[in-house]
C-alpha cells in the first residue's frame, strides 16, 4: 500500500493506489488500468485507432471487453457489419467478447467480476461510472482514450475532487434507489458535481443493483465518478480491500445529507435530469409507452419492483410496456423465479437483454407526441426517437403503476388485485 | 348451403358458399369476406386508401384487423409514426388493434378465433394462406385489394385450380412438418402451384400448429391458398361444417403423394425454397446466425422441439441463436411450462414475440458473408440483410441442433445431455 501523508477520499484512494503514488485532487495521476471496456457501437472507433493509429495489441486481453449491447439483435446491414468486425477482433486479439444478448455492459462487466472494489475500469459509455457501486473507479471515455488504456495498459487522469453525499433514514414503501438519485441530481444540478466523484455514504443500505443505480446516475450530475462507500451486500460478494475506504477528515467541496424518510417517489420531466419533481404532481398524463430496463433500473431487484405492483393486473388499453431485462442472468433469474411470467401475464411485451429504447435506436422508438415514462437516465429532446416526443424517468414501480393506469400513477394508486 | 351440380375442391367449397352460388376452377366469383387483416408495413398505404381514395369506413369494423408486427417493437422514428397512424385509426373506426408484441399477425388471427373453417380471410402479407390450417380460404393481397374489402366486405377472386397432396405413412423422429413442407415445394417447385389451390390431405395428422407450418409454406410454392382438410385436433378445437370438405371424384389439375416415413430432414439451401436437399448433404458448414422463430416455426411446438434438442446443452461459441416466440400466447405457455427456461439455459437469445429478423428489417440482421440457419419461409438473396449473406431454411430441431454445433447439423449429431 502507498504511503500517504493527509486523509484521502476514496477517488484520491483508488488513483493513489493504482498510480503507487499518493495523489489529491487536482494532481495529475498515471494509474494502471484493470479494465477497459468497448460497446458495439463505439467498437469500428476502437479497433480503428488500435490497428490503423497505435499499431498495437492489447497490452492485457483478458482486461479488454467488448460488449454487443447498444444495437442488439442488429437492425441494420452496417450495425451487423460493426459487430462482425467486433467479433472478428476479438478473435484474432483474445479480449472478452460479449455477444448479443449477454446484457448491457455495465451489467455483465459486474456480473463476470470485471468490476471489483479498488479496481479502475474505464468504458466506451458515459454510464461507466455504474462500477462506483462495488466501489470500483469506473468512467466513460471515448474511442481514443480507450484505445490508449487498451494498448498501454495504462491511463491519465486529472484526480477529480469529491462531493460527500450523506444518506440518513431508511426509505418508505414504494420509494426507490431511483428516487434517491433522482433527489440527489435534483440537488447537485445537472453539471453540479462536473469532473468531481460524488462520493455516497449509504452505511449498509441497498443491494448491489440498488447502489448500481446510484453510481450509474452519478454522471447525469456531471461526475466523473460515483463512489459508493462499501457495506451491506458489497461485503458479502466481494473482498473488500481496507485501503479504499475514504479516511475521516478528507477534503470534500461539497457536502451533502439526504434524508431518505422524507423522500416520496421522484420523476424527471421533460427534458433535462435534474427537472425533477414529485410523482404526485404529475399523476395523471396520458402515457404511450413505458419502458422498464436499462443499466439504471433493468435488474432483477427492480424487475421484482415492477412485478409487485403489476401482479394481477394489466396494463391499461393504448398504453405499451416494454421489459429489457439488463442481462441473460437477470432474464434467466427472473424466469426461474416467476417473475417474468407475472410480467407477461400483466401483458409486458419482454424484449432481447441490452440496452433496448434507451438511445432511441430501435426496439421501441417514439413517434412525434408520444410520451414515454421510462426507467433509464436520460430525458433528453430526441432520446428516444422523436424530437417531440417527452420522456419523464421514474423508478420501476412507478412505472409499473403507470402502466396498469395508462397514466403518471404511484403504486399506491394500483388497487390490490 | 348452395346447390351444387358436379364435385368440388375444398377451394372451390368456399367460394361457393361464400358467393352464394356454385362455383368451379377457372370462375370469377364474388364473396363475402369474413376477415381482412393489415400489417403494421402496410397501414399507412391502407388507411390512405380507406379515407383518401375510397372515402370509406370500414363495411365491418369487427372483421378488420391491424397487427403491429413486422417491425415491432419500432425500429426508426418513420416506423413509430406509421405504427401511431395505425392505432389512431383504429381507435376511430372501431377495427381491431394487435398491438407491439401481441405477435405475428397470421399466430394472432388463428389464436384469436378470426380464422375459422369455411372462412375467407385476406391478409396483407403472402404468407396469409397460414390460415388455411384451419380449413380458412387464407390469402394475401396488396393493399388497395385488402382496402377495398374492407370498405365493401366482399372481394372477387377467379376460383383457383388445385392441387391434391395426400400425406402417406409417419414421420420418423427428428422429422417435422416443415420437412413435409419444404419437400412438397420441391417436388412442386417454387412456381409449380402459381395461382393454384394446395389442398392437403393429412388424414389425423399434425396439430393445428403443424398444420399452419404447410399451409403457410403453400405461397412458396407459388400457391393462391393451401388448404389443409380438417382431420385431428382440428376437429376438437372447431365446429367444422361438413360442407368444407372436397367431394369424392372433385377436379384436379395434379395430385401428388408423399411417404412421410421416407423423409428424412430438409433443408433450403441459398437462394431458392425449392432448392431443398436433406440435412445430411450440407451438414457441417459453419454457421453464424440460427433464428427459430416466425409464423412458419415460432409456436409452441416449435419450441418444444427446439428445447428437447438443447436440453443440457450450449450453443456452441462463435454462434448466436435467436429465439422469437411467434405471439405473446406462445410466449407465455412456453414461459410456464420451463421450454423458454430450458432455451435461456443453453444461451439462445429471446426477442419480442413478432416477426423478428425474418425480412431483415431488424433485430438480428444479417452481415456480408453471414450464414444463417433459420425456420423462417425465404431464403432469398438479401432477405435477412445484406446480400451477400446465405441462409438456409429447416426445422426447429434441425436449427437447435446446428446451434449447439455451430455447424449444420442434424438432431442426432447432439449426444445426450
Amino acid at each position: 500500500m502507498t504511503a500517504v501523508s493527509r486523509p484521502q477520499t476514496m477517488a484520491e484512494k483508488i488513483l493513489s493506489q493504482r498510480g503507487a503514488r499518493p495523489v489529491y485532487a487536482g494532481d495529475l495521476a498515471v494509474v494502471e488500468v484493470d479494465g477497459v471496456m468497448v460497446v458495439d457501437s463505439i467498437a469500428q472507433s476502437f479497433i480503428e485507432r488500435m490497428e490503423r493509429d497505435l499499431e498495437a495489441p492489447p497490452k492485457f486481453p483478458e482486461r479488454v471487453s467488448i460488449v454487443i449491447d447498444h444495437v442488439a439483435p442488429a437492425s441494420t446491414v452496417s450495425v451487423a457489419q460493426a459487430q462482425k468486425e467486433a467479433r472478428e477482433y476479438a478473435a484474432r486479439t483474445g479480449v472478452r467478447l460479449f455477444d448479443v444478448g449477454r446484457g448491457i455492459c455495465h451489467q455483465v462487466l459486474v456480473e463476470e467480476g470485471l468490476a471489483r472494489p479498488g479496481w479502475i475500469v474505464l468504458g466506451s459509455d458515459s454510464h461507466s461510472t455504474t462500477y462506483g457501486a462495488v466501489a470500483a473507479f469506473g468512467t466513460g471515455m471515448g474511442a481514443t482514450d480507450i484505445a490508449l488504456a487498451a494498448a498501454s495498459g495504462k491511463t491519465w487522469l486529472k484526480v477529480p475532487e469529491s462531493v460527500k453525499v450523506t444518506l440518513h433514514g431508511e426509505l418508505r414503501p414504494g420509494v426507490a434507489a431511483k428516487d434517491v438519485a433522482l433527489e440527489m441530481i435534483r440537488v447537485l444540478g445537472a453539471d453540479g458535481a462536473t469532473y468531481q466523484s460524488i462520493e455516497i455514504h449509504a452505511g449498509d443500505r441497498f443491494t448491489r443493483g440498488e447502489r448500481m443505480t446510484l453510481a450509474n446516475l452519478c454522471v447525469e450530475a456531471g461526475a466523473k465518478v460515483g463512489l459508493v462507500v462499501p457495506g451491506g451486500e458489497i461485503l458479502n460478494l466481494y473482498e473488500v480491500p481496507g485501503w479504499v475506504y475514504p479516511d475521516p477528515g478528507a477534503a470534500y467541496v461539497r457536502e451533502i445529507e439526504l434524508d431518505l424518510s422524507a423522500l416520496a417517489p421522484r420523476m424527471s420531466a421533460p427534458s433535462e435530469v435534474d427537472n425533477v419533481h414529485n410523482v404526485a404532481d404529475l399523476r395523471g398524463l396520458k402515457v404511450d409507452q413505458v419502458f422498464i430496463g436499462t443499466c439504471t433500473n433493468g435488474r432483477l431487484d427492480d424487475l421484482h419492483a415492477a412485478a409487485d405492483v403489476l401482479r394481477g393486473h394489466r396494463v391499461a388499453p393504448g398504453t405499451r410496456l416494454l421489459v429489457i431485462p439488463a442481462s441473460s442472468e437477470v432474464m434467466e433469474q427472473a424466469m426461474a423465479d416467476g417473475t417474468l411470467l407475472t410480467l407477461q401475464r400483466a401483458g409486458a411485451v419482454l424484449g432481447t437483454p441490452g440496452c433496448g429504447p434507451c438511445m432511441g435506436r430501435h426496439q421501441g422508438v417514439l413517434a412525434p407526441g408520444e410520451v414515454c415514462v421510462s426507467t433509464s437516465n436520460r430525458n433528453f429532446v430526441g432520446r428516444m426517437g422523436d424530437k417531440d416526443a417527452q420522456i419523464y424517468l421514474a423508478s420501476p414501480a412507478v412505472a409499473a403503476a403507470t402502466a396498469v393506469l395508462g397514466r403518471i400513477a404511484l403504486p399506491e394508486d394500483v388497487g390490490a388485485a
